[in-house]
Order: C-alpha cells, then sequence, then structure tokens
C-alpha cells in the first residue's frame, strides 16, 4: 500500500461561524488504491465559501478548510490511478467523489453531482465518517477520478476558477446546447458572469450582460458581449423584453427579481439559476403559462462536463480575471471577496 | 360580398360577476371574406368559462357569452373560405384569431394563442374593437383558419372538450415529445387531467395519475394510468419521489404544493404548468439547483396542433367523459361544473 508523503496537512480553517480562517491541521484519510496526493500551488475563493465559513447555508462542520477551486502537482498516487503521475499540474473542483457506476441514475448521465453517494471538497463526509476539507492548504487527498490535468495552453494560475466558476456556467450551455446566433442573457457581472460571457459568445451566441453597475460596460464588451444592459435603466431593459432564448443567473438575485426576468424571455426562453437565490422566489400566477418560459437551474458539472469545460477553455483562450494573494494572506482576501470589489476571482498562492 | 344567416346571435351571457348566465342576444359582426358562420350544436363548458363569468380573472367584459369547446355546422362561409364547405361539421377552440404571418415571432412558431393580434374566443376584442362572444349560443361567426374540421371517426357529441381541455394536455406533450417508457405524472383528475392520462398513455408513455380522491383510482387505471397515487397518502408519494420525466399539472393546485411537486421529479424533469394557480407560487431556494428541475407552462396550442390533436384523438379512440345538459339548463350546469362533481367534462347540447 502506497502511503501518503503530508501526513499532518496544515491550512486554514473557519472555527466558528464568520469569515475569519486561521491556521489549523488535520490528519488526512489514508491514501486509498484510487486516490492521489495533491500538493496545493493555487486554490481559489468561491462565493460558496465564505457561505459556508459564515454559516449562511445550514450546518458547517466546524473547522472547516474550505475551497474547491484546487490546482497542485500530483506528488503520490494511489496503486490503481493509470491516468496521472507524480508531477502533474492537475485542478479539482467542488466534487471530490462519485459512485460513477452505470446503474446510478446521475452518474450515468453525467449529473454526478446529484450522485446520491457524492462527497463534496469541504463540508462534506466520506461514507467512511471522514470530514473532506478543501483548498485553502498545503495539500489534499482525493479520488483521482475528480482530478483533472490542466491543460497545457492554460497558465496554471488562471485555472482554479475554471474549476467551480467556470464548469458551473459552462455546463448547461453544453447541456442545453447553446449554438450560433442564440440570444443569451447573463445577469450578473461576477466571478461567475464574466466567465459566462466569455463561454456564451465563444459558442457563437449573442450575449446581453445585465448588471446593475454601468462601469463594468467596457469590460462586458471585452469580453465578448453584444449589448450591456444596466438593470437600472428602464429603458434599456424595455428593449430586449421578450427577445433572450436563455438567461443565465449568476448572482444572488433577489426573489422579487424573477418576474421581471421572465419578462425579458423569448416565449419558450430558458431562465438557469446558477447561484443560490436569498429568500423564497415567488412568481405571479399564470406567468408560466402566458410566455411558456421555463425556469431550471445547474449545479457544478460532472466529470465529463469539466474536462471538456477545461477543454473548452484552452482552445478558445477563456481565462478568468483575477486577482492573486498569497495564502498567508488569505483573511485579507476573503474579506476583499466579501465586500463585492474583486474583479473577478481571487486566487491564493502557496 | 356574402351576408351571414343569423344576423341575431341569441345565446346566455353573464350580465355581472356571479354562477348565472341569462337569455342575451347580440348582433354579429360582418362575415368576412376569410370568416364562417357556424350553427353551433355542442358547447363544452371549461373551468375558464366560470372564472371569467365569475370575474376571478380581471376585466370580464359583460355581457359576455363564454364557452371555447364549440362543435356546429358551418352554415355561410366568406368568399376566400376555401377549405371548408357549408354543411361541414367543424370545432372551434379557446382562439379565433391570428395573424398567422411568417415573420410573427409566435406564430410561426406554432404558438398562435401568443400572437400580439391574438383573439380569444370570448372576452377578447377584435382589431375594430368588436367583443368576441362564445359558444353558449346558437351561433358564431369566427376566422375560418380557427375552425376545424370534426373527423369523421369521433362522435360530434365528444368532440368539444378536444378543442380547449384536450389539446391544452396535448399541446406540451407534442412540444415536448413524450415518447414510450417516459414516466409521465398527471396531478387532477379531471377535465384535463382525465385526457392527460389518455393523451400520455397512447404516446407509450408510463402514466402515473396523482389525486386526493382515492375514489378516481379504478377509472385512472381505465383511462391508461399505470398507477394511481393518493396525495395524502405519504407512502404512496414517496414510492415515486425522484422518478417522473413530466408532470402535468392539470388542477388550480395551491401555491404551497409547487416544492412538493419538484420532489416527485427525476433530475432534469419537467413540471408543465397547464391550470392557472391561485396565489403566488412560491418555491424554496435551490430547489432548481439542486434538482436541475425546469418548471414551465403551456397555454392551449396553435392552428396545426389543434390539428394534430383531433387526429391523434381519432386514430387512439381518445374522448372525454362527459356529462350532458340541455343549453336551457346551462345554469344548472355551470352549478355543477362549479361544484367540482362533474365527470369530467360537461357538454351543452343546442
Amino acid at each position: 500500500m502506497v502511503e501518503g508523503k503530508i501526513n499532518e496537512i496544515h491550512g486554514w480553517a473557519a472555527m466558528k461561524p464568520g469569515l475569519t480562517v486561521e491556521p489549523w491541521s488535520y490528519k488526512p484519510r489514508s491514501l486509498g488504491e484510487h486516490d492521489i496526493e495533491i500538493k496545493i500551488e493555487y486554490s481559489g475563493i468561491c462565493g460558496s465559501d465564505l457561505h459556508t465559513i459564515k454559516e449562511e447555508w445550514n450546518g458547517t462542520a466546524y473547522p472547516a478548510i474550505v475551497g474547491h477551486e484546487i490546482v497542485g502537482r500530483v506528488i503520490t498516487k494511489g496503486e490503481k490511478v493509470a491516468h496521472l503521475e507524480e508531477g502533474d499540474l492537475v485542478g479539482v473542483g467542488a466534487q471530490v467523489y462519485g459512485c460513477l457506476q452505470s446503474d446510478c441514475n446521475a452518474c450515468s448521465r453525467d449529473l454526478d453531482p446529484h450522485c446520491p453517494e457524492k462527497v463534496f471538497t469541504y463540508n462534506s463526509k466520506y461514507s467512511d465518517g471522514q470530514q473532506a476539507q478543501g483548498g485553502y492548504a498545503e495539500a489534499v487527498r482525493v479520488d483521482a477520478n475528480y482530478a483533472f490535468k490542466i491543460p497545457a495552453g492554460i497558465d496554471p494560475v488562471y485555472a482554479p476558477p475554471l474549476m467551480c466558476a467556470g464548469v458551473t456556467v459552462f455546463a448547461p450551455m453544453l447541456r442545453k446546447g447553446v449554438k450560433k446566433g442564440d440570444r443569451v442573457g447573463v445577469v450578473g457581472i461576477g466571478g461567475l458572469g464574466h466567465l459566462a460571457i466569455q463561454y456564451a459568445s465563444a459558442l457563437g451566441a449573442e450575449v446581453i450582460a445585465f448588471s446593475h453597475s454601468p462601469n463594468k460596460r467596457e469590460e462586458c464588451a471585452k469580453l465578448g458581449a453584444s449589448k450591456f444592459v444596466d438593470t437600472s435603466n428602464k429603458d434599456e431593459v424595455d428593449a430586449i423584453s421578450h427577445t433572450l432564448k436563455y438567461l443565465f443567473i449568476t448572482s444572488n438575485s433577489k426573489s422579487n427579481q424573477y418576474n421581471d426576468f421572465v419578462s425579458w424571455m423569448d416565449f419558450e426562453g430558458q431562465i438557469v439559476i446558477l447561484a443560490m437565490p436569498q429568500g423564497t422566489m415567488e412568481f405571479r400566477p399564470g406567468v408560466f403559462i402566458h410566455t411558456e418560459v421555463a425556469i431550471t437551474g445547474s449545479l457544478i458539472g460532472g466529470i465529463n462536463v469539466l474536462k471538456k469545460t477545461l477543454e473548452f477553455s484552452a482552445k478558445h483562450n477563456i481565462l478568468p480575471t483575477i486577482e492573486r494573494f498569497p495564502m498567508s494572506k488569505v483573511n485579507d482576501a476573503l474579506v476583499h471577496v466579501d465586500s463585492g470589489k474583486a474583479r473577478y476571482r481571487v486566487v491564493l498562492e502557496n
């Protein structure tokens, strides 16, 4: 049996609800024959990390090392890992285990984030009861199926945001078949949204960026948007009403905005929710009948989708706009992300 | 110019909000060259009729002759009507005019109920300002494009409910491609639901009927349902959770039931709302992300869809279960429908 090399993993953990993490270490699970040990080089900060450490979603198990946009080198591999070698640069996203069985209703359909046996990268438990810990750390051990070679064309420091933000926005575009000429809206120009514009544009769609921050207008054009709609400007909003085929919601929109979103859609348009809304979503009676618009959502992406995301990103030179912080300044970075001022994704460097 | 034969149409109109209609007559619009005049033989009662006369939906223009499941004989046709002859037995549904232009974003996609120029069969205005009046009457004049020959295989008295209830449930099955082996749920076993079971079953789907009336269990089996779920029985409901590909909502479900509906669906399942819900619909945050279920709706069906509905009904011998009332007893019939006791659709006979 292969032993791991780092048997006490040092990282930055939230010890209680709040925005602060502190040095902490844990003994990793033993290295299974299908597992790899990764020395982490970069770790992105995702909005989910903040929701988790602040316990804005129910049930955070403290101490919690968050971070699910991990990029690093394989330093040890289990006996049965065939597709990776020591020294490979790999990325890990928000999921570290799925059953991957052909009779699994989720895994068999590239929906492994919904696998009944799924383990997410942090604040999630393996079947043996061990707590999964994430990427704000020196290392991590994961099932090798959930580690993906970073294509040579992608500068490693830009890779972390592709592992969660990237796949989250690209997965539903693939599944729904966004194509040349489709009119695609993106609500919220942040970590997810600035990538959504690039993916939809690379797929040939006509992209409309929606934001209440008019100062993002020029940048959206550079990212590939054909049009920018300032959501506080009624004329701009009215001009696009009933025209969108798809609308990707990448910000935590308030419940009362959803009826507006519907009014932007063409008949049979699809609204895809990618960021967890705050509060309850309410709809007026009949809105679905009179528009035939569909509202749905999407949760990250399975193995095959993540591979396609990395390939497509490399091919079309899709990169996140990032700000870099040393891992030792993780608390400053968290405050920066929490302020909403990050442009657009923060990457921690070991 | 061809003159119509019945120049004062006698019918039963609601004069004010309530459940009562009374004898009233109106002068019909002049017979346009694309119009036909129909002597009505049968007229179905739809839930929308009751909502309209009771003014439960905003803005009923009284006097209002409702009824949009009309079957009768062509007695006069305009000069340019080519596809119908005097004496033809035709049906008219809930729409009597659409522009049908190739550059119409609705009509060009078989979505003519959403045409900007649409005229519904009652409580709707033609572009010249004239009020459209419906089928609780001796006659009606409509655009011949919105009158459909009743196939020889369908007994005329059974045809009215196909014109609205039938097309309403069949249209989304066609558009979404319901097919052999799909697991399809139908909520609400009434005028729409008992037809939905038959159409889905004829398409080869495995149909699950949902009702809070366990006394409908046997009848649902006869209509083609593979399974009946008493929605007040937790074990029966739990047994089907996360298994449906489609769910057609044919009853005016309360807003708080929609989260339950989502829990019945397989990943990426589609919930299609066909009956106007009462009150505001509310969803828990994240329900769409964690299920990838879509919620949408559908409004009757365009010309081509109505034709397919009639053809498919004739071919598969799909007939509504009806109760017959003479037109003179229309007020008794309305009370009967309002009581929820009709099994399952009421047809008025002239």
